[in-house]
């Protein structure tokens, strides 16, 4: 279709999306490391024409596991499974800069784009969590300054690898004897501050060429990191004027550095609780916060804002004087996003905990089938997004009522595809496929 | 079964194990990168009851790509696709204790172990290849020794992340709210001369609690490193004299380091080639031989012996006084093997070249059915194998003829399994699940 098209990608947490939906009668805790129960998730998002699915990722255990599902699913093995199963949908796997290797982190990819025929993506992310480093034979996590500068290096590095056979370098010709053309296939001979890489990759170049550029920062050295390389952003805001003034932040860069602003989506992540009344969606909703657990919440609330808070000041109001401000932040942007609500919305303790569990600071969406496809297409229409990340508070339950009432109103309306009229991941998105940069 | 039992891996290669097995009408090279065409081989390979699939690897392209189907399928996508359509059979991944990270090695096994649900195997290698170091930052290729140093101190380190949830840590108790009990997970605060990892993994500990220890080096080091660590060994001997000799030193080492010999199974390599006929299978062989490209082998003698060859010299003697003895070699006991084969059979360059055009120092079995049968018993019975790494010389067909011929002649005389008696490849290779290092 030529018109603009919203784009939706599935993204999914051990246990769902809500802190306590682990808890919650309508999960399953003994399937959450079951392969089976994420493939067959995977195809429902499939038979929703959903443009991928989005596994979220990080190098170290969270340590508030005691009472969340906060494992993690290794996103290259769990998404083969998946490609396995499914036919079309994209296979969008969170990746570290500064915990991996290039050379191996570049295979993965290569390796999974080939085995699920052009349908990779990379969620490139430079490790917000500090105790990664302890992982890694480091005494502290880089700055943020110094991650990103690596991630830049990174990504010149791995796609360059990813280029270094051309598309015609593989030929496999049973009578001449010639299986690779070797003036085709390039050492890149990287050598920078943070990496360096003589390469070529040991893998012909992929179905897609590289696979889909998805970053998640959006902190300033976030922006300018996606304006010169993501292909798709996913980001967190709460209002229409934020989520509307960051698309225009974004889309303007992207232009100034000479990118065509269409080819870089702008996906908020939105949590949908979804009823067929309102009173319905407040007694789902309020189930899930009476699940919630005050030591988890109080801990993550520690983590992101830096504030150490009791049971005892629950009912009290946010003691919004304490909360540390600048310095060193994993989740820089975020953090801004929670302080726009608290001073929005001057919430008590207990209350800007139950806005938290649902997402961790993305936006909750309560309302109909109709209500929530009228906010989707608001956003999608008002300058604030190219489509969403949906992040199903609870699976696979909270993902089925999305899929099975907001998806046909959002189609009735033509603003979500009603058939794939393509294969790859760069298909869905719109998205061109890169020629190598050393192809003459 | 109580009584000893035969064991079977089916070695995988893009292409076939045969350096010209590409170029042969049984091949099809438009589908050397197609997931189907390996998914289907390991289905045929669990039809036939083997063991265990196995994934060579290397994290750099080797430099005779332009006349052999030697780039690299990523194990741990690659298998975690082949799982999702098994249901049974071994899925064993190379992966270099040099080259790769620990956490990151560590996790991909888990997943790998879990969403196969127990069948993950490590083939632990150093990496041989000394281009690697040039893909990692480093200017030259760690010594033999010390990569042997690190190898052990990686070891130690990933069996500690793998034990680092106890078996019951994972509880979610949707009642109480627990999801893990975190006083069985542990932190392994890991600091030696070459890694330092605090932990614990963010991954519940998995079915078979760790993947089977699989090796394959074969030179001093390497043996001592199999005999403390390894469940089963993978090797390369031409005459079964050398067989039990490596196989009663190997046993003799473990037991000595309180070991169950037994539970160290030795499985030397075989490249079968079959026909109904003696006259069939040197007719195959030839045709083999035929497709070989003298420039290929020139260049893997060079590699492999230091011996710079022409085109001129192949129908020669081998210039046994030009070769390097001594020195840093990548694989050791592979030079060995070659070296034996020239002083035994005295062959030209060119004889030479076609005994390694096949498995590269690997044996090959030529011969009909029963007389193939008869092999595998007698190196069984002989005390020189526990079992075998099939390595076809084409596939699929190589691999169809054993499993349509020479299987049937094994289970007739009882020496393999007519049907898998357990799930895992530990269960398959008679080994029991190893308990958490830190279980009380």
């Amino acid at each position: 279709m030529s018109r603009r098209e919203l784009h939706l990608n599935l993204f999914v947490y051990p246990g769902g999306h809500h802190e306590a939906a682990w808890r919650h009668h309508g999960s399953d805790p003994a399937r959450i490391l079951d392969v089976e129960f994420y493939q067959d998730l995977a195809r429902r998002a499939e038979a929703a024409t959903f443009d991928g699915i989005f596994f979220a990722d990080g190098p170290a255990l969270a340590d508030n596991v005691r009472y969340a599902s906060r494992f993690r699913l290794e996103p290259f093995t769990w998404l083969s499974a998946i490609a396995a199963v499914t036919r079309r949908i994209g296979l969008i796997a969170t990746a570290s800069t500064t915990y991996s290797e290039p050379y191996n982190l570049a295979r993965l990819f290569a390796s999974l784009d080939h085995l699920s025929r052009g349908r990779a993506g990379w969620n490139i992310v430079t490790t917000g969590a500090p105790q990664a480093a302890l992982n890694f034979g480091l005494d502290a996590h880089p700055v943020h300054a110094e991650r990103y500068d690596r991630a830049r290096e990174f990504l010149d590095v791995v796609t360059k690898l990813w280029d270094s056979w051309e598309d015609d370098a593989l030929v496999a010709d049973q009578e001449t004897g010639l299986f690779a053309d070797t003036d085709r296939i390039h050492a890149i001979d990287h050598e920078g501050p943070h990496l360096k890489v003589r390469g070529p990759l040991n893998t012909p170049r992929t179905p897609q060429g590289r696979p889909v550029y998805v970053q998640a920062g959006s902190s300033e050295d976030g922006r300018a990191f996606a304006a010169r390389y993501a292909e798709a952003v996913f980001t967190a805001h709460q209002t229409l004027g934020n989520g509307q003034d960051f698309y225009a932040d974004l889309k303007k860069r992207a232009a100034g550095l000479g990118r065509d602003p269409e080819k870089v989506l702008v996906l908020p992540g939105i949590s949908p609780f979804i009823g067929s009344t309102e009173a319905e969606v407040r007694a789902l909703h309020d189930e899930y916060n009476e699940l919630t657990q005050p030591e988890y919440s109080l801990q993550l609330l520690h983590r992101m804002l830096g504030l150490r808070l009791t049971a005892e000041q629950l009912d009290g109001p946010v003691p919004r004087e304490l909360i540390e401000t600048g310095g060193e932040r994993g989740n820089g942007s975020r953090f801004q996003v929670i302080l726009d609500i608290i001073d929005r919305e001057q919430p008590t303790v207990r209350g800007l905990l139950h806005r938290l569990a649902g997402a961790r600071g993305h936006r909750v969406i309560a309302g109909t089938p109709e209500q929530v496809a009228d906010q989707i297409q608001e956003w999608f229409e008002q300058g604030a997004a190219d489509g969403f990340n949906v992040m199903p508070p609870g699976l696979p339950g909270g993902f089925d009522l999305f899929a099975d009432q907001v998806v046909p109103i959002l189609r009735a309306r033509g603003l979500f595809r009603t058939a794939y009229t393509g294969t790859t991941l760069r298909d869905h998105y719109g998205l061109a496929r890169p020629d190598s940069q050393y192809a003459a």
